[in-house]
């Protein structure tokens, strides 16, 4: 596939995907750029330039079909296949993300949830099963895990994430407040750093009062 | 202060913050920006020309004063004040925020939860009660509200988004899947996208593959 398509780039597709399923459930059947860029508020030009990084999909004069550009987008994303999804830490942000329907929908399909938490442990969430973290190591290699959501406490995340890259893990789904120190350049990171967001609104805040 | 810092360099100003306290914490006084460049795998040049867009804090030879730059990037990030925090849509992810004590020690405190599900309203999240939404109006009447984080569908999000700006609030932490539609420039809106980052991990994780 396309190398060396910037992160920024990548960063705004999902918003395109977004957008087009809005319009796709509106049964509209084609949309130029012009239009697309009033909707999303960015520029045509800069919408044009953004898919042509993946081949363009648009017709001069004719714009773009929805339904094509949404299931290419959806490729591109990854999101025609499934990934299995485990979550460690099943607090309430734990439990937060294995509830909520619209990742299942999207292919993220939450198989375990794990905890040190022995009053959680054998409970479910939406039927899915809370594991002792101790069987991590079993449970991996008995299922196909393709994505790690670290939803627990800092301290133990670096740790656990070593695991997870032994265990053959690819991709971490980090809710820790913490970098995590994976070296394995074959392993894809992906931070969401509550506090940082929360930190950037303030700064907002305070500028916008002056 | 400083006008026209860019959102990406604000964007990076929370993890310097991070840096630092694990620092402070660590009983370190003082850091170059070669140090700190190591810790944080990012250039020392960029970490310069980071700091300088504040007034830069660093002296040649010495570096910086770990304390000092932890406290002043806090002030340029607003954490030297109290901001109170409304949290609409009280299942699992509004009490995953509601619950997390870190949001606390960085000023940012939650003094109420809002809800529409009868089965939860009047209860307590660590001692942080539920409202009806009816409530809101009145609520905000009546206590200092700074920031509203939204985590509810995205179907009542626009509306309760106007509700708020009506109110006089000027801050929004949208976590609802939708892009807000909030002209009021004074109001300050971040957003988390959570399906967004999942979307961009499952890219990176296919792009790895081939």
């Amino acid at each position: 596939m396309e190398k060396g398509i910037s992160q920024a780039v990548v960063r705004r597709m999902p918003r395109y995907y977004r957008y087009l399923r809005d319009l796709l459930e509106q049964g509209v059947e084609r949309v130029s750029s012009n239009e697309l860029s009033k909707l999303m508020k960015v520029t045509a030009s800069q919408i044009r330039q953004d898919l042509n990084n993946f081949g363009g999909f648009g017709q001069q004069g004719y714009g773009y079909n929805v339904r094509f550009l949404y299931e290419e987008i959806g490729k591109i994303l990854g999101l025609d296949q499934t990934h299995n999804l485990i979550i460690i830490g099943a607090g309430n942000l734990g439990q937060a993300i294995a509830n909520y329907g619209r990742f299942d929908s999207l292919g993220f399909v939450t198989v375990a949830l794990f905890d040190v938490n022995p009053e959680i442990i054998g409970k479910e969430v939406r039927g899915i099963k809370i594991h002792a973290l101790d069987e991590l190591e079993v449970f991996c290699q008995n299922h196909k895990v393709d994505i790690a959501a670290l939803t627990m406490p800092k301290q133990s995340a670096d740790n656990t994430a070593q695991r997870l890259v032994e265990l053959g893990i690819r991709a971490i789904w980090n809710f820790a407040h913490v970098d995590l120190d994976v070296d394995d350049e074959s392993v894809v990171v992906e931070n969401v750093h509550l506090s940082d967001s929360l930190m950037q609104l303030s700064y907002n805040i305070v500028k916008n009062k002056q």
